[in-house]
């Protein structure tokens, strides 16, 4: 399992897969940068007269509405479905989709427009999206319960994607096979981004394998065994300077390190 | 009034007020990450179908028109009248109001809507607003004059709400009581966002203080504490290393030091 | 010529230029900064009702489309007229036109309603906007050509403008003289937005000279050597350092460092 994990990461560097991201403006440029580090190419293109066409250009689309306004989220419509027609995996990323209910409905409104490849939360936005009861602060999830893996196997099964929710544990279903991964760093909930640099990652990892859950997992543990790192560097205990260590590990991440640290549990 | 100071944010940390911010997209991130720093939650909300509903489940509204837009701006009126309804302290930074006289007339249209709990701006940006003639460049004030303080004391007065001008010396007033704070670098002026940022700490800190005066002081206090100890060190002195490094000493600023360092004049 | 180079550089840190940009989103913070660091004052003002006044405040204008989207696209029209009223240097950004074709044609509607007086792309826009066969990937060129200069001297002619392609050699001509520019670091390709910085330090450096070629090689030169710098530094082989480390050796660059270690050829 390590090595298809190992085999995710290393095709990513290898194939260098093109990233239609729509995302947040808050943290664009950490998912940009985020993308390079890997050895992903990120183009955020988001203008509603440009999204249809681009995403069939691209390897992979991520959609997030973190700061999704009306310009926005036509072009999410249009690139859903170029991107639908070409066969391009879609990750979608609800943000804060526990605290603005709307967020939701728009969510669902696009499964309409094409089929999503993963669905990636964290556990409270996850849970919202399942209509099952969350604790959460804004766009922060105050969740950690061990019964994330159920409704990620739940929702899972209702879109027929992968659904990945992210927290202390992270879980990963597609509705049959499921992850438990254990690796990261308390440092990522203390910065802005962690959650959409791992959704970023989780599309270029999906552009290059046939395996979506499988793909996620080896984002995730990338982006987890890269915070682990970072926080243990120098300075790596604040978060401005984490932040930048972040993006240094993860460029540095590979097969061997998922081989001698990755915690992951497949069921 | 050290011990106040030192209190709120003793309280953002122990509280972790949701800010909701509608702000410009050079800065965003910078203001998302230090509000974690301090301890509060950053939550970045513009649609316009969103902001009214969302202004009302946050502790704190920070309004800042550095880049506004049609969207941004529609939002800003939605989102503050839902502050207003519901009691929550809203603070606006009238970026650019000196070099751009629309955002003049913005920021008082805006003022019919919902009641100010604090103005924060550069000097050259609160005498624009105040209609007494700045010196500016751009979004930058050249002014440092001391007359700061009256123009601050008259326009708490009209809009009956706490006005602080930053600069070499900040000024801050309720249009009574008054707070002269003389910490801070000149290394502040040398990257984007420190305006915005200590805007957007003014609204975490009015979120769990019943005093905007002392509570925008505690503010300003803690960002200049941690731009001093930020340009000390090393690296420190360029601004790529500065910002980074002024994110972490956000994180650590405490009321040991603020006791130490802290130079508050109470008028 | 370093002389002149170098007394671009100096000028800019004399004569603070404010640079309007309307900018992409990823990036925007990034050119912010740059522009700080390098001497110059940045003004991000993209509202369809203030570009057109803004544009005349200030001492350049750069434009980007990064991620253009309906209102950037109209308050470029209102900049761009704006600036040309006055005569102030006017620097485009064609990002990703080489992959979005419906970009070509906007850069030459926005030509209609002002001189350029700069184009910096990488060299697969600069190409596709010639109309010659470009190899790109998403927003990233794919090629290095030595057919660079010639693709420049001709859009130049066609634009009677300056036009800059920036890779492994940066070609700039205004039709008649041209520069091959030979600094640089392959780690400027690792994180996003060299290009956007290199093209707002162009309009900054437009701003102080009369010599659009020769500021926009002034403006390469500083990037690059900021760059090799950067890369040598510790830790500067990893991309989120070398992130922060080019925004300080950016305001570090100075007269000597060009003459020592510029790599300049004037044809």
């Amino acid at each position: 399992m390590k090595e298809g994990i190992a085999g995710c990461l290393n095709a990513v560097k290898e194939k260098t897969p093109l990233v239609h991201a729509i995302t947040n403006y808050v943290t664009v440029n950490d998912c940009a940068n985020i993308l390079l580090a890997v050895g992903a190419s990120p183009a955020m293109c988001e203008a509603v007269d440009e999204a249809f066409e681009f995403s069939q250009i691209a390897d992979a689309l991520y959609l997030n509405v973190g700061t999704i306004n009306r310009e926005q989220q036509m072009a999410m419509f249009m690139a859903i479905r170029g991107a639908s027609l070409k066969g391009i995996p879609i990750v979608i990323d609800p943000v804060g989709c526990a605290a603005i209910p709307s967020r939701i409905s728009l969510i669902r409104k696009l499964s309409h427009f094409g089929s999503f490849t993963v669905i990636k939360g964290n556990l409270g936005e996850i849970k919202a999206l399942a209509g099952v009861a969350a604790r959460v602060r804004g766009v922060d999830s105050l969740d950690t319960g061990e019964d994330g893996l159920e409704v990620c196997r739940h929702l899972a099964q209702e879109f027929g994607c992968t659904v990945v929710a992210t927290g202390p544990t992270d879980f990963i279903s597609d509705g049959r096979r499921s992850y438990l991964l254990r690796n990261g760093t308390e440092m990522m909930g203390r910065i802005t981004g962690s959650g959409c640099m791992v959704g970023a990652l989780a599309a270029a990892f999906c552009a290059v394998s046939d395996d979506p859950c499988l793909a996620s997992a080896a984002a995730i543990v990338t982006m987890n065994l890269a915070g682990e790192l970072a926080a243990k560097a120098p300075g790596g205990e604040n978060p401005g300077t984490f932040r930048a260590y972040l993006i240094d590990q993860v460029s540095l991440v590979d097969e061997n390190l998922i081989r001698k640290r990755g915690q992951i549990e497949c069921q």
